[in-house]
Protein backbone atom coordinates (compact mmCIF):
# COMPACT_ATOMS: atom_id res chain seq x y z
CA UNK A 1 0.00 0.00 0.00
CA UNK A 2 1.24 3.37 -0.76
CA UNK A 3 1.12 5.45 2.02
CA UNK A 4 3.04 8.86 0.81
CA UNK A 5 1.97 11.30 -1.35
CA UNK A 6 5.76 11.64 -2.32
CA UNK A 7 5.41 8.41 -4.10
CA UNK A 8 6.50 8.50 -7.88
CA UNK A 9 2.87 6.71 -8.81
CA UNK A 10 1.12 9.34 -6.73
CA UNK A 11 2.91 12.31 -8.27
CA UNK A 12 2.45 10.90 -11.98
CA UNK A 13 -1.20 10.48 -11.03
CA UNK A 14 -1.49 13.93 -9.95
CA UNK A 15 0.09 15.28 -12.97
CA UNK A 16 -2.57 12.89 -15.33
CA UNK A 17 -5.09 14.47 -13.10
CA UNK A 18 -3.98 18.41 -13.60
CA UNK A 19 -2.62 18.49 -17.01
CA UNK A 20 -4.06 17.77 -20.22
CA UNK A 21 -0.30 17.71 -21.96
CA UNK A 22 0.62 14.79 -19.59
CA UNK A 23 -2.69 12.90 -20.04
CA UNK A 24 -2.12 13.83 -24.24
CA UNK A 25 1.63 12.40 -23.73
CA UNK A 26 0.78 9.44 -22.37
CA UNK A 27 -2.45 8.73 -24.24
CA UNK A 28 -4.17 8.02 -21.04
CA UNK A 29 -7.54 9.42 -19.40
CA UNK A 30 -8.32 9.18 -15.91
CA UNK A 31 -11.67 7.60 -14.81
CA UNK A 32 -13.20 8.06 -10.82
CA UNK A 33 -15.75 6.26 -9.09
CA UNK A 34 -17.49 2.74 -8.99
CA UNK A 35 -20.14 3.18 -11.08
CA UNK A 36 -17.75 4.61 -14.36
CA UNK A 37 -15.10 1.79 -13.31
CA UNK A 38 -17.50 -0.77 -13.16
CA UNK A 39 -18.34 0.68 -16.61
CA UNK A 40 -15.04 -0.60 -17.74
CA UNK A 41 -14.34 -3.54 -16.39
CA UNK A 42 -17.64 -4.46 -17.80
CA UNK A 43 -16.55 -3.71 -21.38
CA UNK A 44 -14.36 -6.28 -23.02
CA UNK A 45 -12.76 -3.51 -24.88
CA UNK A 46 -12.46 -0.81 -22.23
CA UNK A 47 -11.20 -3.53 -19.87
CA UNK A 48 -8.25 -4.81 -21.86
CA UNK A 49 -7.14 -0.68 -22.06
CA UNK A 50 -6.98 -0.21 -17.88
CA UNK A 51 -3.37 0.29 -17.06
CA UNK A 52 -3.73 0.23 -13.61
CA UNK A 53 -6.97 0.83 -11.17
CA UNK A 54 -6.35 2.55 -7.90
CA UNK A 55 -8.24 1.66 -4.50
CA UNK A 56 -8.15 3.14 -1.00
CA UNK A 57 -8.07 1.50 1.56
CA UNK A 58 -11.49 1.44 3.08
CA UNK A 59 -12.92 0.46 -0.39
CA UNK A 60 -10.97 -2.49 -0.62
CA UNK A 61 -11.39 -3.30 3.03
CA UNK A 62 -15.42 -2.88 1.97
CA UNK A 63 -15.42 -4.70 -1.06
CA UNK A 64 -12.86 -7.54 -0.77
CA UNK A 65 -14.77 -9.69 -3.18
CA UNK A 66 -14.79 -7.28 -6.06
CA UNK A 67 -10.64 -6.51 -5.35
CA UNK A 68 -10.45 -9.80 -5.96
CA UNK A 69 -12.02 -9.57 -9.32
CA UNK A 70 -10.19 -6.52 -10.46
CA UNK A 71 -6.92 -8.06 -9.73
CA UNK A 72 -7.86 -10.41 -12.13
CA UNK A 73 -7.92 -8.09 -14.97
CA UNK A 74 -5.89 -5.48 -14.76
CA UNK A 75 -2.80 -4.57 -12.01
CA UNK A 76 -3.98 -2.83 -8.65
CA UNK A 77 -2.28 -0.77 -6.31
CA UNK A 78 -3.58 0.18 -2.72
CA UNK A 79 -3.39 3.78 -1.42
CA UNK A 80 -3.43 5.16 2.08
CA UNK A 81 -7.51 6.70 2.40
CA UNK A 82 -5.38 10.27 2.66
CA UNK A 83 -3.20 9.47 -0.06
CA UNK A 84 -6.29 8.92 -2.59
CA UNK A 85 -8.00 11.78 -1.16
CA UNK A 86 -4.97 13.87 -2.53
CA UNK A 87 -4.93 12.28 -5.67
CA UNK A 88 -8.80 12.43 -5.91
CA UNK A 89 -10.66 15.09 -8.16
CA UNK A 90 -13.67 15.13 -6.26
CA UNK A 91 -14.70 16.62 -3.35
CA UNK A 92 -16.21 13.10 -1.61
CA UNK A 93 -13.70 10.48 -2.90
CA UNK A 94 -15.30 6.82 -3.34
CA UNK A 95 -12.02 5.35 -3.45
CA UNK A 96 -11.64 3.57 -6.72
CA UNK A 97 -9.78 5.43 -9.99
CA UNK A 98 -8.49 4.00 -12.95
CA UNK A 99 -5.90 5.27 -15.26
CA UNK A 100 -7.02 4.28 -18.81
CA UNK A 101 -5.42 3.84 -22.89
CA UNK A 102 -7.22 5.62 -25.09
CA UNK A 103 -8.90 4.35 -28.11
CA UNK A 104 -8.61 5.72 -31.52
CA UNK A 105 -11.62 6.08 -33.81
CA UNK A 106 -11.72 6.90 -37.08
CA UNK A 107 -14.26 8.94 -39.34
CA UNK A 108 -15.77 6.02 -40.26
CA UNK A 109 -16.72 4.90 -37.12
CA UNK A 110 -18.06 8.71 -36.21
CA UNK A 111 -20.21 8.04 -39.51
CA UNK A 112 -21.09 4.13 -38.80
CA UNK A 113 -21.88 1.11 -40.44
CA UNK A 114 -24.83 2.15 -41.88
CA UNK A 115 -24.71 5.38 -44.17
CA UNK A 116 -27.89 6.26 -44.98
CA UNK A 117 -28.49 6.07 -40.87
CA UNK A 118 -24.96 7.65 -39.87
CA UNK A 119 -26.29 10.77 -37.64
CA UNK A 120 -22.79 13.05 -36.19
CA UNK A 121 -22.59 15.91 -34.15
CA UNK A 122 -19.91 18.75 -35.09
CA UNK A 123 -18.77 20.53 -32.72
CA UNK A 124 -16.35 24.03 -33.49
CA UNK A 125 -14.35 25.40 -30.78
CA UNK A 126 -16.96 24.50 -27.81
CA UNK A 127 -15.57 25.66 -24.55
CA UNK A 128 -17.87 24.72 -21.87
CA UNK A 129 -16.39 21.07 -19.95
CA UNK A 130 -20.08 21.24 -18.86
CA UNK A 131 -21.59 21.54 -21.84
CA UNK A 132 -19.23 18.70 -23.60
CA UNK A 133 -20.51 16.02 -20.95
CA UNK A 134 -23.81 16.71 -21.55
CA UNK A 135 -23.43 16.59 -24.95
CA UNK A 136 -21.99 13.31 -24.75
CA UNK A 137 -24.77 11.89 -23.05
CA UNK A 138 -27.49 13.52 -24.78
CA UNK A 139 -26.01 12.28 -27.91
CA UNK A 140 -25.71 8.53 -27.14
CA UNK A 141 -29.30 9.27 -25.98
CA UNK A 142 -30.71 9.97 -29.23
CA UNK A 143 -28.70 7.67 -30.89
CA UNK A 144 -26.12 9.53 -32.45
CA UNK A 145 -23.37 7.06 -34.41
CA UNK A 146 -20.53 9.99 -33.44
CA UNK A 147 -18.83 12.89 -32.34
CA UNK A 148 -16.60 15.09 -34.43
CA UNK A 149 -14.75 17.77 -32.64
CA UNK A 150 -12.83 20.77 -33.99
CA UNK A 151 -8.70 20.48 -32.23
CA UNK A 152 -9.78 23.62 -30.28
CA UNK A 153 -12.21 22.44 -28.55
CA UNK A 154 -12.58 21.56 -24.33
CA UNK A 155 -10.41 18.26 -23.46
CA UNK A 156 -13.08 15.66 -23.44
CA UNK A 157 -10.22 13.83 -20.76
CA UNK A 158 -10.77 16.38 -18.60
CA UNK A 159 -11.54 14.25 -15.31
CA UNK A 160 -14.79 16.41 -14.88
CA UNK A 161 -16.06 15.83 -18.48
CA UNK A 162 -15.28 12.48 -18.22
CA UNK A 163 -17.44 12.15 -15.27
CA UNK A 164 -20.54 14.26 -16.77
CA UNK A 165 -20.67 12.01 -19.39
CA UNK A 166 -21.97 9.78 -17.77
CA UNK A 167 -20.44 6.72 -19.35
CA UNK A 168 -21.43 7.89 -22.97
CA UNK A 169 -17.57 8.38 -23.67
CA UNK A 170 -17.24 4.86 -23.54
CA UNK A 171 -19.50 3.65 -25.78
CA UNK A 172 -19.82 7.09 -28.15
CA UNK A 173 -17.00 6.89 -30.97
CA UNK A 174 -15.30 10.52 -31.40
CA UNK A 175 -13.15 11.74 -33.01
CA UNK A 176 -10.96 15.45 -33.12
CA UNK A 177 -9.34 16.53 -35.96
CA UNK A 178 -7.05 19.33 -37.14
CA UNK A 179 -8.60 20.53 -40.22
CA UNK A 180 -12.70 20.47 -39.22
CA UNK A 181 -13.67 21.92 -43.00
CA UNK A 182 -12.06 18.63 -44.05
CA UNK A 183 -13.81 16.23 -42.25
CA UNK A 184 -17.06 17.99 -42.85
CA UNK A 185 -15.92 17.45 -46.58
CA UNK A 186 -15.56 13.77 -46.13
CA UNK A 187 -18.73 13.64 -44.07
CA UNK A 188 -20.70 15.05 -47.05
CA UNK A 189 -18.99 12.66 -49.25
CA UNK A 190 -19.68 9.75 -47.74
CA UNK A 191 -23.41 10.95 -48.58
CA UNK A 192 -24.47 13.04 -45.33
CA UNK A 193 -26.45 16.18 -45.62
CA UNK A 194 -24.62 18.48 -43.55
CA UNK A 195 -26.92 21.09 -41.60
CA UNK A 196 -25.29 23.85 -39.47
CA UNK A 197 -27.23 25.34 -36.65
CA UNK A 198 -26.85 29.44 -37.15
CA UNK A 199 -29.21 31.90 -35.88
CA UNK A 200 -29.75 33.22 -39.28
CA UNK A 201 -30.75 29.75 -40.72
CA UNK A 202 -33.35 29.86 -43.52
CA UNK A 203 -35.49 26.82 -42.65
CA UNK A 204 -36.74 26.16 -39.37
CA UNK A 205 -34.78 22.69 -38.12
CA UNK A 206 -38.02 21.14 -37.86
CA UNK A 207 -38.85 21.63 -41.49
CA UNK A 208 -36.24 18.91 -42.73
CA UNK A 209 -35.71 15.39 -43.32
CA UNK A 210 -33.12 13.37 -41.26
CA UNK A 211 -34.27 9.95 -41.88
CA UNK A 212 -30.86 9.93 -44.26
CA UNK A 213 -27.67 10.24 -43.12
CA UNK A 214 -27.11 13.55 -41.16
CA UNK A 215 -24.64 15.47 -39.56
CA UNK A 216 -25.33 18.78 -37.46
CA UNK A 217 -22.49 21.50 -36.88
CA UNK A 218 -22.58 23.00 -33.43
CA UNK A 219 -20.48 25.78 -32.79
CA UNK A 220 -19.17 27.65 -29.88
CA UNK A 221 -20.69 28.94 -26.87
CA UNK A 222 -20.41 32.54 -27.55
CA UNK A 223 -19.47 33.50 -31.00
CA UNK A 224 -21.36 30.39 -32.57
CA UNK A 225 -19.88 28.49 -35.97
CA UNK A 226 -16.66 29.82 -37.56
CA UNK A 227 -17.63 31.14 -41.21
CA UNK A 228 -15.70 29.10 -42.19
CA UNK A 229 -17.09 25.60 -40.64
CA UNK A 230 -20.53 27.17 -41.62
CA UNK A 231 -19.74 27.27 -45.36
CA UNK A 232 -19.07 23.83 -45.54
CA UNK A 233 -22.71 22.74 -44.66
CA UNK A 234 -25.60 21.97 -46.98
CA UNK A 235 -27.99 24.16 -45.34
CA UNK A 236 -28.33 26.86 -42.41
CA UNK A 237 -31.32 25.85 -39.95
CA UNK A 238 -32.65 27.50 -37.62
CA UNK A 239 -34.34 26.48 -34.22
CA UNK A 240 -37.31 28.88 -33.68
CA UNK A 241 -37.07 30.92 -30.74
CA UNK A 242 -39.56 33.16 -28.86
CA UNK A 243 -39.54 36.06 -26.41
CA UNK A 244 -36.08 38.00 -26.05
CA UNK A 245 -33.90 35.12 -26.15
CA UNK A 246 -31.30 35.90 -28.30
CA UNK A 247 -29.69 32.41 -28.61
CA UNK A 248 -29.87 28.92 -26.85
CA UNK A 249 -27.23 27.31 -24.44
CA UNK A 250 -25.28 25.15 -27.04
CA UNK A 251 -25.85 21.53 -25.31
CA UNK A 252 -29.45 22.40 -25.24
CA UNK A 253 -29.42 23.18 -29.11
CA UNK A 254 -27.43 20.31 -29.83
CA UNK A 255 -30.26 17.99 -27.47
CA UNK A 256 -33.27 19.39 -29.75
CA UNK A 257 -31.90 18.68 -33.09
CA UNK A 258 -30.82 14.81 -31.84
CA UNK A 259 -33.84 14.50 -30.68
CA UNK A 260 -35.71 15.61 -33.55
CA UNK A 261 -33.97 13.25 -35.66
CA UNK A 262 -34.52 10.34 -33.41
CA UNK A 263 -38.21 11.42 -33.26
CA UNK A 264 -38.33 11.13 -36.84
CA UNK A 265 -36.72 8.07 -37.31
CA UNK A 266 -39.22 6.87 -34.99
CA UNK A 267 -41.81 7.65 -37.26
CA UNK B 1 -16.66 56.99 -3.73
CA UNK B 2 -16.84 54.43 -0.96
CA UNK B 3 -13.22 52.75 -0.81
CA UNK B 4 -12.89 50.62 2.02
CA UNK B 5 -14.60 46.89 2.41
CA UNK B 6 -15.40 48.00 5.83
CA UNK B 7 -18.03 50.23 4.59
CA UNK B 8 -21.31 49.28 5.97
CA UNK B 9 -22.76 49.11 2.96
CA UNK B 10 -20.42 47.32 0.88
CA UNK B 11 -20.59 44.55 4.39
CA UNK B 12 -24.31 44.37 3.49
CA UNK B 13 -23.74 43.93 -0.39
CA UNK B 14 -21.58 40.71 0.51
CA UNK B 15 -24.24 39.48 2.74
CA UNK B 16 -26.39 39.44 0.27
CA UNK B 17 -23.46 38.08 -2.45
CA UNK B 18 -23.65 35.19 -0.27
CA UNK B 19 -26.04 34.38 1.88
CA UNK B 20 -29.78 33.50 0.35
CA UNK B 21 -31.14 33.64 3.78
CA UNK B 22 -30.04 37.19 3.70
CA UNK B 23 -31.58 38.26 0.11
CA UNK B 24 -34.74 36.29 0.97
CA UNK B 25 -35.02 38.52 4.37
CA UNK B 26 -34.87 41.63 2.26
CA UNK B 27 -36.65 40.44 -0.55
CA UNK B 28 -34.21 41.67 -3.20
CA UNK B 29 -31.46 40.12 -6.09
CA UNK B 30 -28.49 41.11 -7.28
CA UNK B 31 -27.39 41.54 -10.76
CA UNK B 32 -24.30 41.67 -12.25
CA UNK B 33 -23.02 42.48 -15.46
CA UNK B 34 -23.78 45.57 -17.72
CA UNK B 35 -25.67 43.29 -20.14
CA UNK B 36 -28.18 42.23 -17.50
CA UNK B 37 -28.04 45.61 -16.16
CA UNK B 38 -29.03 47.19 -19.45
CA UNK B 39 -32.05 44.58 -19.25
CA UNK B 40 -33.12 46.17 -16.08
CA UNK B 41 -33.11 49.84 -16.87
CA UNK B 42 -34.54 49.32 -20.37
CA UNK B 43 -37.83 47.58 -18.69
CA UNK B 44 -40.27 49.80 -17.07
CA UNK B 45 -41.58 47.69 -14.64
CA UNK B 46 -38.03 46.13 -13.30
CA UNK B 47 -36.29 49.75 -13.30
CA UNK B 48 -38.84 51.01 -10.66
CA UNK B 49 -37.17 47.71 -8.58
CA UNK B 50 -33.90 48.82 -8.60
CA UNK B 51 -33.19 49.85 -5.26
CA UNK B 52 -29.27 50.56 -5.72
CA UNK B 53 -26.95 50.39 -8.86
CA UNK B 54 -22.89 50.26 -7.85
CA UNK B 55 -20.35 51.07 -10.60
CA UNK B 56 -16.97 50.62 -10.16
CA UNK B 57 -14.74 54.05 -10.58
CA UNK B 58 -13.28 52.58 -14.31
CA UNK B 59 -16.89 52.03 -15.28
CA UNK B 60 -18.26 55.10 -14.55
CA UNK B 61 -14.91 56.77 -15.54
CA UNK B 62 -15.30 54.62 -19.25
CA UNK B 63 -19.09 55.23 -19.73
CA UNK B 64 -20.40 59.05 -18.35
CA UNK B 65 -23.26 59.20 -20.23
CA UNK B 66 -24.64 56.14 -19.26
CA UNK B 67 -23.57 56.90 -15.57
CA UNK B 68 -26.05 60.29 -15.33
CA UNK B 69 -28.82 58.09 -17.23
CA UNK B 70 -28.51 55.60 -14.42
CA UNK B 71 -28.49 58.47 -11.94
CA UNK B 72 -31.98 59.97 -12.92
CA UNK B 73 -33.63 56.45 -12.95
CA UNK B 74 -31.97 55.42 -9.36
CA UNK B 75 -29.79 55.99 -6.99
CA UNK B 76 -26.35 55.56 -7.56
CA UNK B 77 -22.56 54.87 -5.56
CA UNK B 78 -19.39 54.56 -6.51
CA UNK B 79 -16.97 51.66 -5.54
CA UNK B 80 -13.31 52.08 -5.75
CA UNK B 81 -12.37 49.15 -8.31
CA UNK B 82 -10.85 47.24 -5.63
CA UNK B 83 -13.83 47.05 -3.15
CA UNK B 84 -15.46 46.50 -6.31
CA UNK B 85 -13.66 43.11 -7.04
CA UNK B 86 -14.21 42.48 -3.20
CA UNK B 87 -17.93 42.76 -3.59
CA UNK B 88 -18.26 40.74 -7.16
CA UNK B 89 -19.19 37.23 -7.99
CA UNK B 90 -17.14 37.08 -10.78
CA UNK B 91 -13.52 36.40 -11.68
CA UNK B 92 -13.72 39.33 -14.16
CA UNK B 93 -15.70 42.04 -12.99
CA UNK B 94 -17.50 44.16 -14.86
CA UNK B 95 -18.13 46.81 -12.97
CA UNK B 96 -21.61 47.59 -12.73
CA UNK B 97 -23.94 46.00 -9.67
CA UNK B 98 -27.44 46.22 -8.99
CA UNK B 99 -29.40 45.59 -6.05
CA UNK B 100 -32.97 44.59 -6.94
CA UNK B 101 -36.35 44.36 -5.16
CA UNK B 102 -37.77 40.93 -5.97
CA UNK B 103 -41.29 40.76 -8.01
CA UNK B 104 -44.02 38.13 -6.69
CA UNK B 105 -46.04 36.64 -9.32
CA UNK B 106 -48.98 34.46 -9.32
CA UNK B 107 -50.23 31.39 -10.48
CA UNK B 108 -52.36 33.01 -12.76
CA UNK B 109 -49.54 34.88 -14.38
CA UNK B 110 -47.69 31.29 -14.53
CA UNK B 111 -50.34 29.87 -16.41
CA UNK B 112 -50.40 33.27 -18.69
CA UNK B 113 -53.75 35.27 -20.25
CA UNK B 114 -54.80 32.45 -22.40
CA UNK B 115 -55.31 28.84 -20.40
CA UNK B 116 -55.63 27.16 -23.38
CA UNK B 117 -52.14 28.38 -24.70
CA UNK B 118 -50.76 27.58 -21.38
CA UNK B 119 -46.97 25.90 -21.26
CA UNK B 120 -45.84 25.56 -17.53
CA UNK B 121 -42.77 24.00 -16.11
CA UNK B 122 -42.99 22.44 -12.86
CA UNK B 123 -39.93 22.17 -11.24
CA UNK B 124 -39.38 19.16 -8.14
CA UNK B 125 -36.46 19.65 -6.02
CA UNK B 126 -34.03 20.34 -8.85
CA UNK B 127 -30.44 20.93 -7.41
CA UNK B 128 -28.32 21.99 -9.99
CA UNK B 129 -28.07 25.86 -10.37
CA UNK B 130 -26.74 25.37 -14.02
CA UNK B 131 -29.94 23.30 -14.78
CA UNK B 132 -31.96 25.86 -13.30
CA UNK B 133 -30.36 29.01 -14.84
CA UNK B 134 -30.35 26.76 -18.26
CA UNK B 135 -33.81 26.15 -17.87
CA UNK B 136 -35.01 29.44 -17.40
CA UNK B 137 -33.36 30.62 -20.46
CA UNK B 138 -34.42 27.72 -22.59
CA UNK B 139 -38.54 27.66 -21.47
CA UNK B 140 -38.40 31.78 -22.67
CA UNK B 141 -37.24 30.96 -25.72
CA UNK B 142 -39.82 27.60 -26.59
CA UNK B 143 -42.35 30.09 -25.59
CA UNK B 144 -43.14 28.85 -22.34
CA UNK B 145 -45.64 30.74 -20.24
CA UNK B 146 -44.00 30.21 -16.46
CA UNK B 147 -42.21 28.53 -14.36
CA UNK B 148 -43.37 26.72 -11.00
CA UNK B 149 -41.30 24.82 -8.62
CA UNK B 150 -40.74 23.48 -5.42
CA UNK B 151 -39.50 25.47 -2.29
CA UNK B 152 -36.84 22.95 -2.08
CA UNK B 153 -35.19 23.78 -5.65
CA UNK B 154 -32.24 25.55 -5.75
CA UNK B 155 -32.29 28.96 -5.30
CA UNK B 156 -33.01 31.05 -8.30
CA UNK B 157 -31.76 34.49 -6.80
CA UNK B 158 -28.22 33.12 -6.42
CA UNK B 159 -25.87 35.11 -8.56
CA UNK B 160 -24.78 32.67 -10.80
CA UNK B 161 -28.21 30.95 -11.56
CA UNK B 162 -29.52 34.95 -12.33
CA UNK B 163 -26.34 35.77 -14.78
CA UNK B 164 -26.81 32.31 -16.67
CA UNK B 165 -30.44 33.02 -17.41
CA UNK B 166 -29.43 35.51 -19.87
CA UNK B 167 -31.90 37.76 -18.90
CA UNK B 168 -35.17 35.32 -18.82
CA UNK B 169 -35.22 35.60 -14.81
CA UNK B 170 -36.67 39.19 -16.09
CA UNK B 171 -39.09 38.06 -18.08
CA UNK B 172 -40.49 34.52 -17.46
CA UNK B 173 -43.25 34.19 -14.54
CA UNK B 174 -42.08 32.57 -11.92
CA UNK B 175 -43.65 31.15 -8.51
CA UNK B 176 -41.70 28.87 -5.40
CA UNK B 177 -44.60 26.85 -3.82
CA UNK B 178 -44.87 24.84 -0.54
CA UNK B 179 -47.11 22.71 -1.79
CA UNK B 180 -46.47 21.11 -5.47
CA UNK B 181 -49.30 19.10 -5.08
CA UNK B 182 -51.61 21.31 -4.42
CA UNK B 183 -50.35 24.00 -6.97
CA UNK B 184 -50.22 21.20 -9.67
CA UNK B 185 -53.87 20.61 -8.52
CA UNK B 186 -54.78 24.37 -9.11
CA UNK B 187 -52.84 23.66 -12.94
CA UNK B 188 -55.55 20.88 -13.77
CA UNK B 189 -58.57 22.99 -11.96
CA UNK B 190 -57.66 25.64 -15.01
CA UNK B 191 -58.10 22.92 -17.52
CA UNK B 192 -54.15 22.78 -18.07
CA UNK B 193 -53.04 18.60 -18.83
CA UNK B 194 -49.83 18.10 -16.88
CA UNK B 195 -47.21 15.51 -17.78
CA UNK B 196 -44.70 13.91 -15.94
CA UNK B 197 -41.44 13.35 -17.43
CA UNK B 198 -40.54 9.65 -16.20
CA UNK B 199 -38.25 6.86 -16.89
CA UNK B 200 -41.37 4.61 -16.40
CA UNK B 201 -43.82 6.64 -18.34
CA UNK B 202 -45.94 4.95 -20.89
CA UNK B 203 -46.28 7.08 -24.25
CA UNK B 204 -43.23 8.44 -25.79
CA UNK B 205 -43.14 12.66 -25.47
CA UNK B 206 -43.97 12.74 -29.03
CA UNK B 207 -46.96 10.70 -28.75
CA UNK B 208 -49.09 13.50 -27.13
CA UNK B 209 -50.86 16.41 -28.22
CA UNK B 210 -49.19 19.87 -26.78
CA UNK B 211 -51.60 22.37 -28.01
CA UNK B 212 -53.67 23.06 -25.26
CA UNK B 213 -52.92 24.48 -21.81
CA UNK B 214 -49.84 22.11 -21.05
CA UNK B 215 -47.84 22.01 -17.88
CA UNK B 216 -44.83 19.12 -17.47
CA UNK B 217 -43.49 17.87 -14.28
CA UNK B 218 -39.47 17.87 -14.06
CA UNK B 219 -37.88 15.81 -11.09
CA UNK B 220 -34.84 15.84 -9.02
CA UNK B 221 -31.47 15.25 -11.14
CA UNK B 222 -30.27 12.05 -9.44
CA UNK B 223 -33.72 10.52 -8.10
CA UNK B 224 -36.11 12.34 -10.39
CA UNK B 225 -40.02 13.08 -9.66
CA UNK B 226 -41.20 12.00 -5.82
CA UNK B 227 -44.00 9.83 -6.04
CA UNK B 228 -46.32 12.35 -4.37
CA UNK B 229 -45.63 14.93 -7.29
CA UNK B 230 -45.73 11.82 -10.26
CA UNK B 231 -49.12 11.38 -9.04
CA UNK B 232 -50.22 14.14 -10.01
CA UNK B 233 -49.90 13.87 -13.52
CA UNK B 234 -52.87 13.50 -15.60
CA UNK B 235 -50.29 11.10 -17.55
CA UNK B 236 -46.39 9.97 -17.69
CA UNK B 237 -44.31 10.39 -20.59
CA UNK B 238 -40.94 8.94 -21.56
CA UNK B 239 -38.48 10.51 -24.04
CA UNK B 240 -36.99 7.42 -25.83
CA UNK B 241 -33.80 6.78 -25.12
CA UNK B 242 -31.00 4.67 -27.39
CA UNK B 243 -27.84 3.20 -26.16
CA UNK B 244 -26.51 2.70 -22.53
CA UNK B 245 -28.42 5.95 -21.45
CA UNK B 246 -30.12 5.86 -18.22
CA UNK B 247 -31.28 9.13 -18.20
CA UNK B 248 -30.92 12.56 -19.50
CA UNK B 249 -29.78 15.81 -17.68
CA UNK B 250 -33.15 17.44 -16.20
CA UNK B 251 -32.16 20.65 -18.51
CA UNK B 252 -31.76 18.87 -21.88
CA UNK B 253 -35.09 16.60 -21.06
CA UNK B 254 -37.07 20.18 -20.25
CA UNK B 255 -35.62 21.43 -23.33
CA UNK B 256 -36.90 18.17 -25.47
CA UNK B 257 -40.12 18.31 -24.30
CA UNK B 258 -41.00 22.66 -24.26
CA UNK B 259 -39.43 22.38 -27.97
CA UNK B 260 -41.88 19.66 -28.83
CA UNK B 261 -44.73 21.99 -27.88
CA UNK B 262 -42.96 24.62 -29.73
CA UNK B 263 -42.61 22.64 -33.01
CA UNK B 264 -46.62 21.46 -32.65
CA UNK B 265 -47.88 24.74 -32.09
CA UNK B 266 -45.80 26.42 -34.97
CA UNK B 267 -47.72 23.27 -37.28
Amino acid sequence: MITSTSNGQVKELIRLMKKSRARDEEGVFLVEGPRMAGELTADEVWRRRIRKIYVSETFAAKRPDEIEKLREVCPLELLADPVFAHVSDTKTPQGILAVVKRREYGLEEIIGEDRSRAHVLVLDHLQDPGNLGTIFRTAEAAGASGILLSRDCVDLYNPKVIRSTMGAVFRLPFLYVEDLPKAVGELKQSGLTVYAAHLEGKNAYDEEDYTGGTAFLIGNEGSGLRDEVAQCADCRIRIPMQGKAESLNAAVAAAVLMFEVSRQRRK
